[in-house]
């Protein structure tokens, strides 16, 4: 059968050392070679327990190898008279599209579809179901480029990258208006300058937007010694059922995983058992697209993944760890739908999260950008998400009684120590340690040694901390 | 039987002289004495055509006549000690919830359907479907007295009006943050400043927004000399199970009607009778709240309106005018979703929707605020809107070659005049007659009266003519 494919996705089963000191042999953690994508191209996930994706069934788009399809495809795209060159984040996208985590779209968006999501946060499929779409995936063009087309009235193009190779081609397109300001208004929520993904995405992009079914050559690498961490929804699916598991459970981060986190992760499979799951598996999904500046880049949070496996914080056999491709918006409680739609599509049925999801300061004014409750109460109430499981974190914080992180209890708060993602990097930029137990000492030596790499040259002062508002 | 009750409603049916030039007696149209609303209450519309209201029945909030519940809450409103002022667009608010326009709303909202209608432009009800609401109807609130109101623990606060007169009971309350700027952004799609709304009823309100459940102590009454047409949803439904209505077609304005809308609704009724309806009626239902400073005041509008009628241009016998309560936003395709819901609550199945529904002129750049076909477009795919059918506006122009308004025939495009609602106002300003057949001759003496009584001192230069952009 077309769906027991060779997929050859292996997470070696880790032996589980003494906690926070292992010195075993690096781990490999989600290694995964692909190949054989075509294979599971629109066939249904066999696994029967995982949650459905979005829209019945997993669209994925990317051309099939056997068969000839994607030198037909490469020949047709060559020959097109028009060309969109795809910037950085617009190739996450079409990474995002091509493996179906935002199915059910079927490229980017035309405007019936970004006007949905920027008003209902959801688009209707063609059953006149709602499915939640809350971010809007688009491709700009500028205005010689959309003459030219409209001129010729071609009816496709070929997306190309940097060097002008073709990677896609894009067709039945539509050609509408980039509404700069409104989107960013009813995407983040003001429109105040200094938005990161606006900066590098939507300022000096062209005023038109064009939308399109896509088909893409193949698969999207990388070639930064991570795509083996990149597996499509339809690979993590595989995956999940390989392992039998019953629920599975996703955690987004953007941030190295201290041991606050690693709790979360761990009570959370606990409360599953305790409802009755017979395995719950845990998919540790960081973010791997575009991130602002002072965000760790994704090769360090990576190593810095693997140490907290290889070191036991987390139990490998019942974890996944891969990279979700998509960029980042920091668009609060508008993109944490997006993060946990997306997450649907790859199989799973809960979502764990936490204060401020997706969050950050305001670029503007002495606050934050959103309300710290916002996130949870607008996903626990969003169309489209309605089967999903909500789990709300409870706020973990070191225990200076117990020298460890526990979760926060309000009748001895004196007890407890809140340490920002903002205090760890300003810890870690100028070599301080945290305290004992809120990191796995491997995965903080990542850290030291990656702000070490950044560091000022001999003579110069010590970082100023940064603390957050 | 209750809904039986003596609704005094009476629509005079008048005579239908020769179009355009009827000298009859002055009509009385939509005359409608208040009374007797208690015995509609939480009753089901007999009608048993019209379209049921959103969330299954209209919600109506104000204390019934009978049984000494009026007196009872006014004794329970002078008794609480926190008091929350209304201002001229929270009393409309008031009036527009306290009828079951905003069904299935109970009061002003609260923070999860606050977040519902900025996110989602729908809230979900309590059988879990979704009911569109796409505008924040809140109430705002100072740190003062979110802090008294807090400190004391107080669960209701009373509504009173400019004189300290309490209005109604703010029951169950919750207190919530007002973040300004997300709310504006979110609504409008941009935060620039100008927005005729926002500098009415947002800036200088209070930080923090009061929810709960409302109880109104009698029908808001404005004593203007327009309180006759003002009828609330469960009127309008009896209106149209007295009249038979087999279909109900409204049309929102905030202009005078001139002879282009009179064909568009003359030619709506039409097609319905083609398609099968044997009687279908027009809810011509101009805006009676807040609107910005250069729109024709309400009651000049209401004065033109009845000329219309009385002068044949529309058909009174098929025709119910009546005063819509709610603010204008200018929101475009935001606003529309509420002018549309709140006609479903009215009985109102069908709705026209033109050019640029809600639009006004982006208050700092030389362009519209919204697209002119996005009003349509996402009313036509709105969460909760699935009911109701959308009739698009054909565009009609002033045809020179028929002397006549007319769907423009792009065929012969060099024969129109298009006549927009500035240069409308700019022509009656400056005295000037618009093209024979533009509007009926009283219509037009109405508005040319009304800006004779604003004309400066003699001497002085013509009004310029603003032309819009």
């Amino acid at each position: 059968m077309a769906t027991q494919a060779a997929f050859a996705v292996r997470f070696p089963q880790l032996a589980r050392p003494g906690r926070g000191h292992g010195q075993g042999q690096p781990a490999r953690v989600g290694v995964a070679v692909r190949g054989g994508r075509a294979a599971a191209r629109g066939v249904r996930c066999r696994a029967g327990g995982l949650i459905e994706p979005d829209g019945g069934r997993l669209v994925e788009l990317v051309a099939p190898e056997e068969g000839g399809r994607r030198a037909a495809l490469r020949r047709e795209a060559a020959a097109l008279p028009h060309r969109v060159r795809l910037g950085r984040v617009d190739t996450e996208w079409l990474h995002v599209l091509s493996e179906g985590w935002a199915s059910p779209l079927r490229g980017f968006m035309r405007e019936t579809e970004f006007l949905q999501a920027l008003h209902f946060n959801a688009v209707r499929g063609a059953d006149g179901t709602l499915v939640n779409m809350s971010v809007p995936i688009v491709l700009a063009l500028d205005d010689a480029q959309r003459r030219a087309i409209q001129a010729d009235g071609a009816t496709a193009v070929a997306l190309v990258d940097a060097h002008d190779r073709p990677v896609a081609v894009l067709s039945d397109i539509e050609i509408y208006k980039h509404n700069k300001e409104e989107r960013i208004a009813r995407t983040w929520g003001t429109t105040a300058r200094g938005l990161p993904y606006v900066e590098e995405a939507i300022t000096n992009a062209g005023d038109w937007l064009i939308g399109g079914d896509l088909e893409v050559i193949e698969p999207i690498k990388y070639n930064d010694g991570l795509d083996q961490y990149r597996l499509s929804p339809s690979q993590l699916r595989e995956e999940f059922a390989r392992r039998n598991a019953d629920a599975v459970f996703a955690f987004q981060l953007r941030n190295p995983v201290h041991n606050g986190h690693a709790l979360l992760m761990t009570d959370t499979r606990r409360r599953l058992l305790e409802m009755g799951y017979k395995n719950p598996v845990l998919l540790l999904h960081p973010l791997g697209g575009f991130t602002k500046a002072d965000d760790v880049p994704l090769s360090v949070r990576m190593k810095q993944h693997e140490k907290v496996l290889e070191e036991g914080v987390l139990n490998p056999e019942s974890t996944v760890v891969a990279i979700f491709p998509s960029p980042m918006h920091y668009a609060g409680p508008t993109e944490v739908q997006w993060h946990a739609k997306a997450r649907i599509n790859a199989g799973a049925n809960f979502y764990i999260v936490g204060r401020d999801p997706a969050g950050m300061g305001h670029p503007t004014e002495k606050r934050d950008l959103y309300d710290a409750d916002h996130g949870k109460k607008v996903l626990s109430m969003a169309p489209g998400l309605e089967r999903l499981n909500i789990l709300p974190f409870k706020v973990a914080a070191y225990d200076t009684k117990h020298n460890k992180m526990n979760f926060f209890d309000p009748s001895r708060k004196e007890d407890f120590l809140f340490i920002s993602g903002t205090k760890m990097r300003s810890l870690a930029k100028n070599r301080e340690s945290p305290p004992d137990g809120f990191m796995c000492p491997g995965g903080w030596k990542v850290l030291v040694e990656y702000y070490d790499s950044l560091a000022p040259p001999e003579g110069s002062s010590k970082l100023r901390e940064a603390v957050a508002a």
